[in-house]
């Protein structure tokens, strides 16, 4: 390829960065994808691994399989650590690159409002190492409450506490309420896992706030039909060991799940422009930094209004819209015609709940129960990248939707004694959550 | 059930534990299932996670799954701490536990022949973990290789070192070479996978030593055309960070693999009686200990000679043949009918290769190449547990066969750098592996 080819360093393979990329294709530019992990991960799925129904590689990519064929873009697995805007270059692991457009895509992780000392306590689901994480934990604890019940001394009662109301929340508070009342229900002799309690603690009025109020109220229906307690108003002041405050009230705990804060990649405050309270980088319409030109900031980590002045949301399909925009303004450049500003177009949004429970909206049009978690189904499934992952996870489905089964029940952890039982070990506050 | 069923405690969850427990079902025997993890692995195909083709939940069922119609059956996550033979108990975890009978099934691990400081320089291939690591280790050096070339630096060659010629390194190997020739072909822009260096190292004199010469040749042969260097009689006198050392020799190695020695679990010397050499536990020809009646070992951690006064190898169909006559032995007892000593019913032995190569042999007659591949395919996809699983598996499998891909290619790794290149960046030693 010829030197002067414009170079486009993309940071981060979510689905942002994967769809600038993938617009590229076939263009007269040079495209370098970095992400510190080699594969795509399928967020809405992780809700599916945390709880042993599909495994991380159902719901993985390696990103170099998914550009093997675009002859224009290459894949490096790298960690950015610096960003020289003035001299275009920046800084990944061991590499310096330097880019005439940059894409920066490095997405949000979980926050927990100041209170970093909950996150041990509290796993959030982000990435596929926090699903195992959740897996381990829930397994673990119903593994330790049978044992404990074989000593024969009073078993504690198992209380599993999701902690925010938004869509991860509710499917995992949904999906956990499913599995103790089904795959796991007959797999154990001296506990019942239908009587654990599982408890979503929203701070707000409502679930699912960014639904309208007939469908927040409908998720919380089909939540309490699964047998997930709901409550809302109920804020967080801390959590131990295996407890979680709310105001002045202790609620026994034994696993705590973190789905309340969304904190945006440290990376935009590593670009040295400014970022608002939850580090996302105000972007101009056309989705570049107005100083810089050349760097567009996409997907989760970007902020912009809609045309009526609302925030747009931190979702998969926001993310890909950006993405294609961001590359048609740089090709728009290359040719020498003006960037066009970024429209998102709202094709509706679906939350699952559980077993043929969801809710979903598309323009006025509202519905709920199966309809919804059918077209959940559907969409997310269309939108799993790489035929065979969707065959699989379609299987999986299948299997567990007529079944009830669950198959990817695996604790795993280094040394052999699952990570979490020797972190109970360890830590003589946290032994009590397990017991 | 009435307090004096004569309890049986079953210690270990792998061919020979719960094929015991499930040879109890129905029977006048209240069963103690324990093991330290909460799954039953396949290990026959715990290669085929560490290269990427299966996800480790396909391999992989909870115990307590497979056990869970069986009434008399109870499963306990615990890890065994010490027995005592004379007052019929033993501690596990927070337990203890009373039998009347006891089996002794869990397994063996792999050894490093005194060479405990090689263990974190090549990884062995006995557990789930074991498998994500070498998948995570082989995966990275190819990602790191990419990123030397993007560097602009030279790159150093990729060396693949298998360490023991039995059937784990036989098929390590294979499959190693016929991915860097298929899968990963066309994946990477800078380096070409296919000029990985696979190389296959035995200290005898012939791979398989444990089948007859013509096919140790033909396996030889096998590996030879999927690109593997073989090197019999190659003992090894040293691993480094990025080297092993045979003889005098020094061999470059990327990545090392062990599968040469195999060690019988510290259970056995927990019994407090004595073992061998491997730390196997020699039996009478019941399966019991002489001193002890009741108490019964098999599978990889006992001791015992055929007919001929050969030992009987390390395989499934051994301790599932065990498992079964240790049960049927108990139950005899009961019925106050004599036991009957242990007769191994050798069906045949099938090693496999890669991709449409292995050898086999029953009786007297021996194949090898597709035919043998396709008989091994099918006995390992019936035996697998679970009709999930081998669903699953099946159809990873033409994925694979028909596409040459891998559909698992997932660095895990906590924190979010994959763990190997952390531990790269930590130990200036070993920095040179990946470099």
């Amino acid at each position: 390829m010829a030197s002067k080819t414009p170079r486009v360093v993309i940071v981060g393979g979510g689905f942002g960065g994967l769809t600038a990329a993938r617009a590229l294709a076939g263009k007269p530019v040079q495209v370098t994808l970095l992400d510190r992990k080699n594969h795509h991960t399928f967020q809405p799925l992780l809700y599916q691994v945390a709880t042993a129904g599909l495994s991380p590689g159902d719901i993985t990519a390696p990103i170099r399989w998914v550009l093997r064929r675009q002859r224009n873009a290459e894949v490096l697995l790298a960690e950015v650590t610096g960003f020289d805007l003035a001299r275009r270059r920046l800084r990944a692991s061991d590499l310096e690159l330097e880019y005439d457009y940059l894409i920066v895509a490095a997405g949000a992780s979980h926050a927990y409002f100041g209170h970093d000392e909950w996150e041990p306590l509290a796993p959030g689901l982000k990435t596929v190492e926090d699903a195992m994480e959740i897996r381990n934990r829930v397994l673990l604890a119903f593994e330790l409450a049978e044992r404990e019940a074989a000593t024969g001394t009073n078993v504690h009662p198992l209380n599993f506490v999701v902690i925010g109301g938004g869509p991860t929340g509710v499917e995992l508070a949904g999906t956990l309420a499913e599995i103790t009342r089904t795959a796991l229900a007959k797999d154990f002799r001296k506990i019942d896992p239908k009587r654990a309690r599982i408890i979503l603690l929203e701070g707000g009025k409502r679930v699912l706030p960014a639904y309208t109020e007939d469908l927040s109220a409908s998720a919380q229906r089909q939540l309490e039909r699964l047998g997930v307690e709901v409550r809302t108003a109920a804020i967080v002041t801390g959590i131990g060991a295996r407890t979680v405050r709310i105001g002045d009230e202790e609620l026994p705990a034994t696993v705590t799940l973190w789905a309340a804060g969304v904190a945006a990649s440290p990376l935009g405050k590593l670009l040295g422009v400014p970022v608002d309270r939850a580090g996302r980088v105000p972007v101009e319409p056309d989705l570049s930094l107005g100083a810089h030109h050349e760097v567009f900031v996409i997907g989760d980590l970007a902020s912009l209004q809609d045309e009526h002045g609302k925030l747009l949301p931190g979702l998969a399909p926001v993310a890909i819209q950006e993405g294609k925009a961001a590359a048609k303004n740089i090709l728009r450049d290359l040719r020498g015609e003006p960037r066009l500003p970024f429209r998102y177009f709202d094709k509706g949004s679906l939350a699952t709940i559980g077993r043929a429970a969801a809710v979903g909206q598309v323009g006025k049009l509202h519905f709920s129960g199966f309809t919804a978690w059918l077209a959940w189904l559907f969409v997310h499934i269309m939108y799993l990248i790489g035929f065979r992952n969707r065959f699989v996870v379609l299987f999986s489905w299948a299997w567990s939707y007529w079944t009830f089964d669950r198959g990817v029940r695996l604790i795993t952890g280094r040394p052999d004694l699952p990570s979490f039982e020797a972190e109970v070990k360890r830590a003589p506050a946290l032994e009590k959550v397990a017991r």
